[in-house]
């Protein structure tokens, strides 16, 4: 069976370079610069795509440069989910110099590095953007306010889900109807996941569900759950204080609610290989690439 | 063989009820109430553990009663690590009213229950405490306060490690030496956990070990990590995009560090457990049981 994702790439291939509108959420007209040009500044592109964002730029926001400069010329942009020590060298070897992350570079939100300064693995890491010029322009903030969510969009068409999500409200999807275990088989297959954390009863029925990848914190999953009364709620990943605990007592009150942990690398990473193809029209003569950082975990 | 926790039990129970020192750091000297009595109230017994803790009674803290009053004469008292709606339910059939765990009740740190008012699963579970008229207090902050850290002994005996870890600073310990892969076995069949998640090379010999159970958090994970250059950091929970990235990209540098994520509820659990051999004598005529909440989830 062709997956909801690549039929939507071909589609999109067919179309990339023109204004294209996809159905009524999935692509918006695509402003392309008036030229082919083969060179523009890493600022040349962020400004490019915060054209999109509504609201952008926002006074407040993560989405800041965490190395490199504006006025660098692009000589390749590479989208993933962590700009790992990996993924840099794998952007060295594309001859990429600017890296479009979703999450932080520096292990924490901010990408504070005062705390960091004297620590062998931050200087190294440093160290090896700086040699390579490598510019790392966090994304997240703008993404998830893209119109369509760009990682919202990406998780979907992944899991072949285009037919079955609500355009009001992309966070709940209805399907005709599975186990939670096959649940779980199809989100491994299309995200392609090893283990996944489950709570929940593997023979429960699952129609409503509500997607929400990454770590949006226990109390948005929670409301959401209260809001949207889920069969299940798939996320990247939970504080297990909140919302695993939440999902443990709803099911031991009687209720039918499942919760599936992806993990949070695998659960956004559809999103910045959407990117890939959502960016690759916008700025032609330069390659863009999508590195998966893919996922750090062993289960043992 | 027989287990350090088992070993450190029988040494306990021999003595308990009377002042009691074993080893520097094991257990302080042990003051009971002047006479046996079959009723205290939960202020009563709160008052007794508060005694034993540095600088309590904190201005600060989350370790507050989260349902029933001081005043109520306690019944019987419950350690667990989550007051589920399951252990609120093996409570009341052991015919204890008075619960003490490690860990929020209503889903957040806090325990704010505002935002919660108006949903079904926590007026179930609050209908719940309020019909058996249980008692929660919280016993975080002071635990872990208390010399020695209460959960930090209490995993460390069910581990067997009395031996091995470093007594000014219970967080380190020194093993002989065994293969990442060993390890992770130990750890499981002491602390029966199913499945943990690992990011690290299973072959890697690891012999200081940096032991951190529950979620303390990216940078106090991270920062010990850099002070005490472990192989392995062992802990409950980590945020992903924090401790997880960072021993990743420790590890492609070259670095020889892993990283072991048992799960936060059974991760500290041995410190409730801990907690009963510990209170125990403290409030003879009241039983105290631990009764374990467990992990809530399936690896899948």
């Amino acid at each position: 069976m062709k997956s909801g994702r690549r039929a939507f790439l071909e589609t999109f291939t067919k179309v990339a370079g023109s204004s294209v509108l996809i159905g009524s959420q999935l692509l918006t007209a695509i402003p392309v610069l008036g030229e082919v040009r083969g060179s523009m500044t890493v600022g040349e592109v962020i400004d490019l795509i915060l054209k999109t964002i509504p609201g952008a730029p926002f006074s407040k926001t993560v989405d800041t440069l965490k190395s490199g400069s504006a006025g660098q010329p692009v000589t390749g942009i590479v989208s993933t989910m962590f700009a790992t020590v990996e993924v840099i060298e794998k952007a060295v070897k594309l001859g990429a110099n600017f890296i479009i992350a979703h999450e932080p570079t520096f292990y924490n939100h901010a990408d504070e590095t005062a705390w960091l300064e004297n620590d062998a693995v931050f200087q190294y890491k440093k160290a090896l953007l700086d040699k390579h010029k490598i510019a790392v322009w966090r994304f997240h903030d703008y993404w998830h306010t893209h119109q369509p969510d760009g990682v919202q969009m990406g998780v979907l068409t992944s899991l072949g889900w285009e037919k079955y999500y609500d355009e009001k409200n992309p966070a709940v999807v209805t399907l005709p109807g599975v186990s939670l275990k096959n649940l779980t088989t199809h989100v491994k297959e299309k995200l392609g996941i090893a283990t996944m954390r489950v709570v929940g009863d593997l023979a429960q029925p699952c129609k409503r569900i509500l997607l929400m990848p990454g770590a949006s914190g226990g109390r948005n999953q929670i409301g959401a759950i209260i809001r949207e009364k889920p069969d299940v709620l798939i996320c990247g990943e939970v504080s297990e204080w909140e919302t695993a605990e939440y999902v443990r007592d709803a099911r031991r009150k009687g209720d039918k609610l499942s919760l599936i942990v992806m993990g949070h690398s695998p659960s956004e990473e559809p999103g910045m290989k959407w990117l890939e193809s959502w960016l690759q029209p916008r700025v032609p003569g330069i390659k863009v690439s999508h590195v998966e950082s893919g996922s750090p975990f062993l289960f043992v």
